[in-house]
Protein backbone atom coordinates (compact mmCIF):
# COMPACT_ATOMS: atom_id res chain seq x y z
CA UNK A 1 0.00 0.00 0.00
CA UNK A 2 1.12 3.19 -1.13
CA UNK A 3 0.41 6.05 1.88
CA UNK A 4 0.90 9.96 1.53
CA UNK A 5 3.17 11.65 4.13
CA UNK A 6 1.09 12.70 6.51
CA UNK A 7 2.09 15.86 8.31
CA UNK A 8 1.11 16.01 12.00
CA UNK A 9 0.71 19.85 13.34
CA UNK A 10 1.02 19.91 17.29
CA UNK A 11 3.32 21.51 19.92
CA UNK A 12 6.97 20.46 20.50
CA UNK A 13 8.54 18.32 22.97
CA UNK A 14 5.86 16.67 24.64
CA UNK A 15 3.31 13.57 23.75
CA UNK A 16 0.03 15.74 25.02
CA UNK A 17 -2.60 14.87 22.53
CA UNK A 18 -0.30 14.57 19.53
CA UNK A 19 0.81 10.90 20.55
CA UNK A 20 -2.58 9.54 19.79
CA UNK A 21 -1.80 10.27 16.38
CA UNK A 22 1.70 8.64 16.59
CA UNK A 23 0.86 5.74 18.05
CA UNK A 24 -1.35 5.13 15.24
CA UNK A 25 0.78 5.86 12.29
CA UNK A 26 3.64 4.26 14.05
CA UNK A 27 1.72 1.09 15.13
CA UNK A 28 1.18 0.67 10.84
CA UNK A 29 4.48 1.49 10.42
CA UNK A 30 3.62 4.66 7.83
CA UNK A 31 5.98 7.37 7.79
CA UNK A 32 5.55 10.80 8.61
CA UNK A 33 6.66 14.06 9.70
CA UNK A 34 6.57 15.39 12.62
CA UNK A 35 6.61 19.06 11.97
CA UNK A 36 7.29 21.05 15.19
CA UNK A 37 9.41 18.32 16.54
CA UNK A 38 11.40 18.04 12.88
CA UNK A 39 13.23 21.24 12.36
CA UNK A 40 13.42 24.36 13.75
CA UNK A 41 11.12 26.12 11.04
CA UNK A 42 8.75 23.53 12.03
CA UNK A 43 6.37 25.46 15.42
CA UNK A 44 6.42 28.38 13.36
CA UNK A 45 4.28 26.43 10.81
CA UNK A 46 1.98 24.76 13.27
CA UNK A 47 0.92 28.12 14.91
CA UNK A 48 0.25 29.32 11.28
CA UNK A 49 -1.54 26.82 10.23
CA UNK A 50 -3.43 26.06 13.70
CA UNK A 51 -3.48 28.54 16.11
CA UNK A 52 -3.58 32.26 14.38
CA UNK A 53 -6.81 33.50 15.92
CA UNK A 54 -8.04 35.72 12.67
CA UNK A 55 -7.35 33.52 9.60
CA UNK A 56 -10.04 32.43 7.59
CA UNK A 57 -7.89 29.58 6.75
CA UNK A 58 -5.82 27.05 8.38
CA UNK A 59 -3.64 25.85 5.30
CA UNK A 60 -3.95 25.12 1.83
CA UNK A 61 -7.82 26.38 1.39
CA UNK A 62 -8.94 24.40 4.40
CA UNK A 63 -10.91 25.84 6.78
CA UNK A 64 -10.09 27.42 10.30
CA UNK A 65 -8.82 24.65 12.89
CA UNK A 66 -9.76 25.66 16.83
CA UNK A 67 -6.28 24.09 18.09
CA UNK A 68 -4.00 21.81 17.74
CA UNK A 69 -3.66 18.72 16.98
CA UNK A 70 -3.90 19.09 12.87
CA UNK A 71 -3.44 16.37 9.98
CA UNK A 72 -2.25 17.41 6.64
CA UNK A 73 -2.72 14.74 4.07
CA UNK A 74 -1.05 16.28 0.79
CA UNK A 75 -2.60 16.39 -2.34
CA UNK A 76 -2.55 13.17 -4.04
CA UNK A 77 -0.51 13.17 -7.58
CA UNK A 78 -2.96 14.38 -10.29
CA UNK A 79 -4.18 17.01 -8.58
CA UNK A 80 -6.42 17.81 -6.01
CA UNK A 81 -5.61 20.11 -2.95
CA UNK A 82 -3.96 19.60 0.64
CA UNK A 83 -6.36 18.48 3.03
CA UNK A 84 -6.18 19.54 6.60
CA UNK A 85 -8.06 17.95 9.57
CA UNK A 86 -8.60 18.65 13.15
CA UNK A 87 -9.69 17.32 16.53
CA UNK A 88 -7.98 14.08 18.18
CA UNK A 89 -10.93 11.90 17.28
CA UNK A 90 -11.57 12.62 13.97
CA UNK A 91 -7.96 12.66 12.64
CA UNK A 92 -7.83 9.04 14.17
CA UNK A 93 -11.09 8.59 12.69
CA UNK A 94 -9.69 9.14 9.65
CA UNK A 95 -6.43 7.30 10.19
CA UNK A 96 -8.13 4.27 11.27
CA UNK A 97 -9.94 4.08 7.41
CA UNK A 98 -6.73 4.53 5.64
CA UNK A 99 -4.17 2.75 7.87
CA UNK A 100 -6.20 -0.05 8.72
CA UNK A 101 -6.82 0.20 12.28
CA UNK A 102 -10.09 -0.97 12.61
CA UNK A 103 -12.89 -3.39 12.13
CA UNK A 104 -15.00 -3.09 8.32
CA UNK A 105 -18.15 -3.95 9.41
CA UNK A 106 -20.43 -1.07 10.93
CA UNK A 107 -20.95 -1.49 14.23
CA UNK A 108 -17.14 -2.17 14.71
CA UNK A 109 -16.34 1.22 12.96
CA UNK A 110 -18.90 2.77 15.49
CA UNK A 111 -18.00 0.79 18.67
CA UNK A 112 -14.02 1.32 17.98
CA UNK A 113 -15.05 4.91 18.19
CA UNK A 114 -16.99 5.20 20.86
CA UNK A 115 -14.06 3.53 23.11
CA UNK A 116 -11.66 6.19 21.41
CA UNK A 117 -14.36 8.94 22.61
CA UNK A 118 -14.62 7.93 25.99
CA UNK A 119 -10.30 7.48 26.44
CA UNK A 120 -10.33 11.00 24.69
CA UNK A 121 -12.81 12.20 27.80
CA UNK A 122 -10.86 11.01 30.22
CA UNK A 123 -7.29 12.61 28.82
CA UNK A 124 -9.58 15.53 29.13
CA UNK A 125 -10.22 14.68 32.95
CA UNK A 126 -6.49 14.34 33.76
CA UNK A 127 -5.53 17.67 31.95
CA UNK A 128 -8.05 19.18 34.32
CA UNK A 129 -6.73 17.70 37.49
CA UNK A 130 -3.60 20.81 36.84
CA UNK A 131 -6.37 22.94 35.26
CA UNK A 132 -9.14 22.76 37.19
CA UNK A 133 -9.91 26.60 36.82
CA UNK A 134 -7.83 28.76 33.98
CA UNK A 135 -6.60 26.93 30.98
CA UNK A 136 -4.53 29.59 30.53
CA UNK A 137 -3.12 29.97 33.84
CA UNK A 138 0.17 28.13 35.79
CA UNK A 139 -0.73 25.25 37.85
CA UNK A 140 0.87 26.90 41.01
CA UNK A 141 -2.06 29.93 40.58
CA UNK A 142 -4.72 26.62 41.08
CA UNK A 143 -3.12 24.63 43.55
CA UNK A 144 -5.63 24.36 46.01
CA UNK A 145 -8.82 23.72 43.65
CA UNK A 146 -6.37 21.12 41.99
CA UNK A 147 -5.86 18.91 45.00
CA UNK A 148 -9.68 18.81 45.09
CA UNK A 149 -9.81 18.09 41.38
CA UNK A 150 -7.38 15.85 41.26
CA UNK A 151 -8.89 13.64 44.33
CA UNK A 152 -12.18 13.08 42.96
CA UNK A 153 -10.56 11.98 39.42
CA UNK A 154 -8.81 9.56 41.18
CA UNK A 155 -11.65 8.36 43.79
CA UNK A 156 -14.72 8.36 41.66
CA UNK A 157 -13.65 8.85 37.70
CA UNK A 158 -10.74 6.88 36.86
CA UNK A 159 -12.39 3.59 38.33
CA UNK A 160 -15.12 4.01 36.58
CA UNK A 161 -12.65 4.41 33.23
CA UNK A 162 -10.77 1.84 34.00
CA UNK A 163 -14.44 -0.38 34.58
CA UNK A 164 -15.95 0.10 31.27
CA UNK A 165 -12.41 -0.21 29.52
CA UNK A 166 -11.77 -3.40 31.50
CA UNK A 167 -15.50 -5.13 30.32
CA UNK A 168 -15.12 -3.57 26.71
CA UNK A 169 -12.34 -6.34 26.86
CA UNK A 170 -13.96 -8.68 28.54
CA UNK A 171 -17.41 -8.16 26.40
CA UNK A 172 -14.63 -8.88 23.12
CA UNK A 173 -12.83 -11.73 24.76
CA UNK A 174 -16.39 -13.72 25.55
CA UNK A 175 -18.30 -12.45 22.00
CA UNK A 176 -15.97 -11.55 20.07
CA UNK A 177 -12.41 -12.59 18.69
CA UNK A 178 -10.06 -9.87 20.97
CA UNK A 179 -9.03 -13.10 22.77
CA UNK A 180 -8.39 -10.26 25.58
CA UNK A 181 -5.97 -8.32 24.35
CA UNK A 182 -7.92 -6.20 21.91
CA UNK A 183 -11.01 -3.82 23.14
CA UNK A 184 -12.94 -4.28 19.55
CA UNK A 185 -12.56 -7.03 16.54
CA UNK A 186 -10.01 -9.21 16.16
CA UNK A 187 -6.70 -6.98 15.93
CA UNK A 188 -5.24 -3.88 17.37
CA UNK A 189 -7.48 -0.56 16.00
CA UNK A 190 -7.60 2.80 17.40
CA UNK A 191 -9.32 1.91 20.87
CA UNK A 192 -6.25 -0.07 21.74
CA UNK A 193 -3.90 2.59 21.16
CA UNK A 194 -5.77 5.38 22.67
CA UNK A 195 -6.72 3.76 25.76
CA UNK A 196 -3.05 2.32 25.78
CA UNK A 197 -1.84 5.74 25.87
CA UNK A 198 -3.99 6.88 28.48
CA UNK A 199 -3.29 3.98 30.45
CA UNK A 200 0.35 4.71 29.58
CA UNK A 201 -0.14 8.95 30.96
CA UNK A 202 -2.11 8.13 34.07
CA UNK A 203 0.59 5.26 35.37
CA UNK A 204 2.79 8.29 34.77
CA UNK A 205 1.02 11.05 36.54
CA UNK A 206 -0.54 8.98 39.08
CA UNK A 207 1.94 6.09 40.00
CA UNK A 208 0.70 4.84 43.61
CA UNK A 209 -3.33 5.69 42.77
CA UNK A 210 -1.97 2.76 39.30
CA UNK A 211 -0.54 0.22 41.64
CA UNK A 212 -3.27 0.77 43.98
CA UNK A 213 -6.16 -0.21 40.92
CA UNK A 214 -3.74 -3.19 39.41
CA UNK A 215 -5.63 -5.27 41.94
CA UNK A 216 -8.90 -4.27 40.75
CA UNK A 217 -7.82 -4.91 36.76
CA UNK A 218 -4.79 -7.22 36.66
CA UNK A 219 -5.67 -8.46 33.34
CA UNK A 220 -6.18 -4.40 31.95
CA UNK A 221 -3.12 -2.76 33.39
CA UNK A 222 -1.78 -6.26 33.07
CA UNK A 223 -1.32 -8.14 30.22
CA UNK A 224 -3.89 -6.28 27.74
CA UNK A 225 -1.39 -2.77 28.60
CA UNK A 226 1.89 -5.05 27.74
CA UNK A 227 0.60 -6.80 24.95
CA UNK A 228 -0.37 -3.07 22.75
CA UNK A 229 3.54 -2.42 23.37
CA UNK A 230 4.48 -5.27 21.11
CA UNK A 231 1.75 -4.55 18.34
CA UNK A 232 3.00 -3.38 14.90
CA UNK A 233 5.52 -0.61 14.79
CA UNK A 234 5.15 -0.04 18.47
CA UNK A 235 7.81 -1.83 20.13
CA UNK A 236 10.44 0.09 18.17
CA UNK A 237 9.04 3.31 18.24
CA UNK A 238 8.45 2.47 21.89
CA UNK A 239 12.15 2.69 22.28
CA UNK A 240 13.11 5.23 19.93
CA UNK A 241 13.74 9.00 20.31
CA UNK A 242 10.42 9.71 18.57
CA UNK A 243 8.59 8.64 21.88
CA UNK A 244 8.62 11.89 23.60
CA UNK A 245 9.01 12.02 27.83
CA UNK A 246 6.47 13.18 29.55
CA UNK A 247 6.89 16.74 30.70
CA UNK A 248 4.49 19.45 31.00
CA UNK A 249 1.86 18.37 28.84
CA UNK A 250 -1.54 16.43 29.43
CA UNK A 251 -0.30 14.29 31.65
CA UNK A 252 2.39 15.45 34.65
CA UNK A 253 3.45 14.30 37.98
CA UNK A 254 2.71 16.25 41.01
CA UNK A 255 3.72 13.91 44.09
CA UNK A 256 0.61 15.88 46.19
CA UNK A 257 -1.73 15.22 43.48
CA UNK A 258 -1.42 11.41 42.96
CA UNK A 259 -3.09 9.12 46.35
CA UNK A 260 -1.15 9.53 49.49
CA UNK B 1 -36.90 7.18 2.18
CA UNK B 2 -37.35 4.65 4.73
CA UNK B 3 -35.62 5.06 8.26
CA UNK B 4 -35.73 2.14 10.80
CA UNK B 5 -37.46 3.67 14.65
CA UNK B 6 -34.75 5.20 15.95
CA UNK B 7 -34.47 5.43 20.15
CA UNK B 8 -32.78 7.81 22.42
CA UNK B 9 -31.29 6.85 25.34
CA UNK B 10 -30.78 9.91 27.33
CA UNK B 11 -31.29 11.30 30.82
CA UNK B 12 -35.14 12.44 31.60
CA UNK B 13 -36.14 16.19 32.21
CA UNK B 14 -33.88 18.40 30.15
CA UNK B 15 -32.39 18.92 27.08
CA UNK B 16 -28.22 17.90 28.27
CA UNK B 17 -25.86 16.17 25.39
CA UNK B 18 -29.04 14.49 24.05
CA UNK B 19 -30.35 17.66 22.50
CA UNK B 20 -27.61 17.92 19.81
CA UNK B 21 -29.45 14.21 18.89
CA UNK B 22 -32.39 15.09 19.06
CA UNK B 23 -31.97 18.48 17.12
CA UNK B 24 -30.25 16.25 13.99
CA UNK B 25 -33.47 14.15 14.07
CA UNK B 26 -36.15 17.08 14.21
CA UNK B 27 -34.24 18.36 11.57
CA UNK B 28 -34.31 15.51 9.21
CA UNK B 29 -38.10 14.86 10.25
CA UNK B 30 -37.41 11.55 11.40
CA UNK B 31 -39.79 9.99 14.11
CA UNK B 32 -38.03 8.48 17.06
CA UNK B 33 -38.34 7.69 20.54
CA UNK B 34 -37.08 9.85 23.05
CA UNK B 35 -36.99 6.81 25.46
CA UNK B 36 -36.90 8.15 29.19
CA UNK B 37 -39.04 11.02 28.54
CA UNK B 38 -41.93 8.74 26.53
CA UNK B 39 -42.97 6.38 29.31
CA UNK B 40 -42.89 6.28 32.99
CA UNK B 41 -40.32 2.99 32.91
CA UNK B 42 -38.23 4.34 30.31
CA UNK B 43 -35.66 5.82 32.17
CA UNK B 44 -35.25 2.12 33.53
CA UNK B 45 -34.08 1.19 30.21
CA UNK B 46 -31.82 3.47 29.75
CA UNK B 47 -30.29 3.05 32.87
CA UNK B 48 -30.13 -0.98 32.53
CA UNK B 49 -28.22 0.01 28.75
CA UNK B 50 -26.09 2.35 29.44
CA UNK B 51 -25.50 3.35 33.17
CA UNK B 52 -24.92 0.05 34.36
CA UNK B 53 -21.47 -0.47 36.29
CA UNK B 54 -21.09 -3.99 36.24
CA UNK B 55 -22.54 -4.78 32.53
CA UNK B 56 -20.58 -6.36 29.81
CA UNK B 57 -23.55 -5.89 27.79
CA UNK B 58 -25.10 -2.27 26.62
CA UNK B 59 -28.08 -4.38 25.32
CA UNK B 60 -28.83 -6.52 22.46
CA UNK B 61 -25.20 -7.93 22.65
CA UNK B 62 -23.34 -4.70 21.84
CA UNK B 63 -20.43 -3.89 24.12
CA UNK B 64 -21.02 -1.51 27.59
CA UNK B 65 -21.65 2.06 27.60
CA UNK B 66 -19.76 4.66 29.10
CA UNK B 67 -22.61 6.95 29.90
CA UNK B 68 -25.96 8.10 28.22
CA UNK B 69 -26.67 9.26 25.32
CA UNK B 70 -26.72 6.40 23.44
CA UNK B 71 -29.01 5.41 20.19
CA UNK B 72 -30.28 2.19 19.79
CA UNK B 73 -31.36 1.02 16.44
CA UNK B 74 -33.75 -1.77 16.01
CA UNK B 75 -32.64 -4.64 13.30
CA UNK B 76 -33.61 -4.09 10.13
CA UNK B 77 -36.44 -6.10 8.33
CA UNK B 78 -34.75 -9.68 7.30
CA UNK B 79 -31.92 -10.05 10.39
CA UNK B 80 -29.56 -8.95 12.08
CA UNK B 81 -29.30 -7.07 15.38
CA UNK B 82 -29.87 -4.31 17.26
CA UNK B 83 -26.78 -1.93 16.75
CA UNK B 84 -26.57 0.29 20.27
CA UNK B 85 -23.69 3.41 20.13
CA UNK B 86 -22.95 5.91 22.65
CA UNK B 87 -20.47 9.39 22.32
CA UNK B 88 -22.62 12.04 21.36
CA UNK B 89 -20.20 13.29 18.73
CA UNK B 90 -20.27 9.04 17.41
CA UNK B 91 -24.00 9.24 17.41
CA UNK B 92 -24.24 12.82 14.96
CA UNK B 93 -21.47 11.50 12.94
CA UNK B 94 -23.66 8.17 12.43
CA UNK B 95 -27.18 10.19 12.01
CA UNK B 96 -25.11 12.49 9.41
CA UNK B 97 -24.49 9.51 6.86
CA UNK B 98 -28.07 8.20 7.29
CA UNK B 99 -30.43 11.20 7.49
CA UNK B 100 -28.29 13.35 4.72
CA UNK B 101 -27.25 16.03 7.30
CA UNK B 102 -23.69 17.03 5.67
CA UNK B 103 -21.77 16.57 2.73
CA UNK B 104 -20.85 13.73 1.11
CA UNK B 105 -17.48 14.71 -0.24
CA UNK B 106 -14.40 13.51 2.08
CA UNK B 107 -13.26 16.90 3.07
CA UNK B 108 -16.64 18.28 3.71
CA UNK B 109 -17.19 14.84 6.13
CA UNK B 110 -14.21 15.71 8.19
CA UNK B 111 -14.59 19.38 8.08
CA UNK B 112 -18.28 18.92 9.52
CA UNK B 113 -17.12 16.84 12.05
CA UNK B 114 -13.71 18.94 13.51
CA UNK B 115 -16.62 21.59 14.35
CA UNK B 116 -19.05 19.45 15.60
CA UNK B 117 -16.18 17.72 17.89
CA UNK B 118 -15.12 21.65 18.57
CA UNK B 119 -18.79 22.65 19.83
CA UNK B 120 -18.92 20.07 22.03
CA UNK B 121 -15.85 20.74 23.80
CA UNK B 122 -17.49 23.76 24.47
CA UNK B 123 -19.96 21.95 25.34
CA UNK B 124 -18.11 20.73 28.61
CA UNK B 125 -16.58 23.47 29.14
CA UNK B 126 -19.74 25.06 30.33
CA UNK B 127 -20.84 22.09 32.09
CA UNK B 128 -17.09 22.39 34.27
CA UNK B 129 -18.35 26.51 34.92
CA UNK B 130 -20.30 24.67 37.50
CA UNK B 131 -18.88 22.23 38.45
CA UNK B 132 -15.40 22.22 38.37
CA UNK B 133 -13.97 20.24 40.90
CA UNK B 134 -16.49 17.43 41.41
CA UNK B 135 -18.49 16.03 38.88
CA UNK B 136 -21.01 14.11 41.56
CA UNK B 137 -21.29 17.34 44.16
CA UNK B 138 -23.43 19.84 44.10
CA UNK B 139 -22.76 22.87 42.32
CA UNK B 140 -23.01 25.05 45.94
CA UNK B 141 -20.08 22.23 47.75
CA UNK B 142 -18.10 24.02 44.44
CA UNK B 143 -19.38 27.22 44.23
CA UNK B 144 -15.97 29.68 45.10
CA UNK B 145 -14.55 27.32 42.40
CA UNK B 146 -16.75 27.66 40.13
CA UNK B 147 -17.02 31.51 40.17
CA UNK B 148 -13.31 31.35 39.19
CA UNK B 149 -14.19 28.81 36.19
CA UNK B 150 -16.74 30.61 34.93
CA UNK B 151 -15.08 33.92 34.94
CA UNK B 152 -12.07 32.42 33.08
CA UNK B 153 -14.63 30.62 30.35
CA UNK B 154 -16.28 33.84 29.67
CA UNK B 155 -13.42 35.92 29.59
CA UNK B 156 -10.87 33.78 27.62
CA UNK B 157 -12.49 30.82 26.21
CA UNK B 158 -15.93 31.76 24.67
CA UNK B 159 -15.08 34.77 22.91
CA UNK B 160 -12.16 32.24 21.35
CA UNK B 161 -15.13 29.52 20.25
CA UNK B 162 -17.23 32.07 18.73
CA UNK B 163 -14.43 33.51 16.69
CA UNK B 164 -13.49 30.28 15.46
CA UNK B 165 -16.95 29.53 14.95
CA UNK B 166 -17.52 32.37 12.60
CA UNK B 167 -14.34 32.21 11.43
CA UNK B 168 -15.68 28.85 9.90
CA UNK B 169 -18.89 30.72 9.01
CA UNK B 170 -16.57 33.63 6.84
CA UNK B 171 -14.98 31.12 5.26
CA UNK B 172 -17.54 28.91 4.11
CA UNK B 173 -19.18 32.25 2.83
CA UNK B 174 -16.09 33.59 0.57
CA UNK B 175 -15.12 30.08 -0.77
CA UNK B 176 -18.01 27.66 -0.26
CA UNK B 177 -21.78 27.75 -0.55
CA UNK B 178 -22.42 28.65 2.91
CA UNK B 179 -24.16 31.81 1.69
CA UNK B 180 -23.23 32.78 5.50
CA UNK B 181 -25.78 30.19 6.99
CA UNK B 182 -24.03 27.21 6.92
CA UNK B 183 -20.92 26.28 8.26
CA UNK B 184 -19.71 23.69 6.11
CA UNK B 185 -20.82 22.91 2.71
CA UNK B 186 -24.31 24.17 0.91
CA UNK B 187 -27.06 23.33 3.14
CA UNK B 188 -28.05 22.22 7.04
CA UNK B 189 -25.69 20.30 8.35
CA UNK B 190 -24.87 18.59 12.36
CA UNK B 191 -22.28 21.16 12.46
CA UNK B 192 -24.95 23.99 12.14
CA UNK B 193 -27.60 22.36 14.54
CA UNK B 194 -24.91 21.25 16.88
CA UNK B 195 -23.50 25.05 17.20
CA UNK B 196 -26.46 26.33 17.12
CA UNK B 197 -27.70 24.49 20.27
CA UNK B 198 -24.48 25.47 22.74
CA UNK B 199 -25.04 29.02 21.58
CA UNK B 200 -28.61 28.82 22.31
CA UNK B 201 -27.48 27.34 25.67
CA UNK B 202 -24.71 29.57 26.70
CA UNK B 203 -27.72 32.53 25.81
CA UNK B 204 -29.27 30.73 28.48
CA UNK B 205 -26.68 30.66 30.99
CA UNK B 206 -24.96 33.80 30.47
CA UNK B 207 -27.47 36.31 29.11
CA UNK B 208 -25.25 39.30 29.83
CA UNK B 209 -21.91 37.72 28.79
CA UNK B 210 -23.58 36.71 25.53
CA UNK B 211 -25.42 40.11 24.71
CA UNK B 212 -22.36 41.82 25.27
CA UNK B 213 -21.05 39.30 22.93
CA UNK B 214 -23.45 40.18 19.73
CA UNK B 215 -21.21 43.42 19.18
CA UNK B 216 -18.02 41.62 17.73
CA UNK B 217 -19.96 38.80 16.17
CA UNK B 218 -23.19 40.08 14.93
CA UNK B 219 -23.80 37.44 11.94
CA UNK B 220 -22.75 34.39 14.25
CA UNK B 221 -25.36 35.36 16.78
CA UNK B 222 -27.55 37.24 15.21
CA UNK B 223 -28.26 36.26 11.14
CA UNK B 224 -27.06 32.12 11.51
CA UNK B 225 -28.51 31.78 14.88
CA UNK B 226 -32.10 32.62 13.81
CA UNK B 227 -31.69 30.96 10.37
CA UNK B 228 -30.88 27.46 11.85
CA UNK B 229 -34.09 27.84 13.76
CA UNK B 230 -35.77 27.79 10.43
CA UNK B 231 -34.73 24.97 8.71
CA UNK B 232 -35.87 21.59 8.08
CA UNK B 233 -37.89 20.31 11.09
CA UNK B 234 -36.16 22.86 13.62
CA UNK B 235 -39.09 25.25 13.70
CA UNK B 236 -41.92 23.22 14.25
CA UNK B 237 -39.80 21.44 17.06
CA UNK B 238 -38.21 24.50 18.61
CA UNK B 239 -42.11 25.52 19.50
CA UNK B 240 -43.56 21.77 20.28
CA UNK B 241 -43.18 20.53 23.76
CA UNK B 242 -41.08 17.70 22.78
CA UNK B 243 -38.01 20.90 22.87
CA UNK B 244 -37.16 20.61 27.37
CA UNK B 245 -36.66 23.95 28.80
CA UNK B 246 -33.14 24.49 30.39
CA UNK B 247 -32.94 23.30 34.17
CA UNK B 248 -30.02 21.18 35.86
CA UNK B 249 -28.36 20.13 32.96
CA UNK B 250 -25.45 20.94 31.27
CA UNK B 251 -26.62 25.00 30.66
CA UNK B 252 -28.02 26.30 33.87
CA UNK B 253 -28.11 30.01 34.60
CA UNK B 254 -26.61 31.04 38.06
CA UNK B 255 -26.86 35.00 38.26
CA UNK B 256 -23.68 35.30 40.06
CA UNK B 257 -21.29 33.15 37.37
CA UNK B 258 -22.63 35.56 34.58
CA UNK B 259 -21.00 38.77 33.45
CA UNK B 260 -21.43 41.11 35.95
Amino acid sequence: MSHPHYELLYHPGNPGRGEFIRLALEAARVPYTDVSNSSKEGYSAVQQTCMSPRNLDSSDGNPPVFAPPALRIPAQEGGGKALVIAQTPNILWYLAEKLDLGPKDEAGRYHVQQVVLTALDLNNEVHDTHHPVAVGKYYEEQREEALKKAEDVRETRIPKYLSYFDRVRQHNERDGDGQGKYLVGSKLSIADTTVWQVLDGLMFAFPKEMEARKKEFPELLGAFYDNVKQEGGLKEYLSSKRRLPYSMGVFRYYKELDRQ
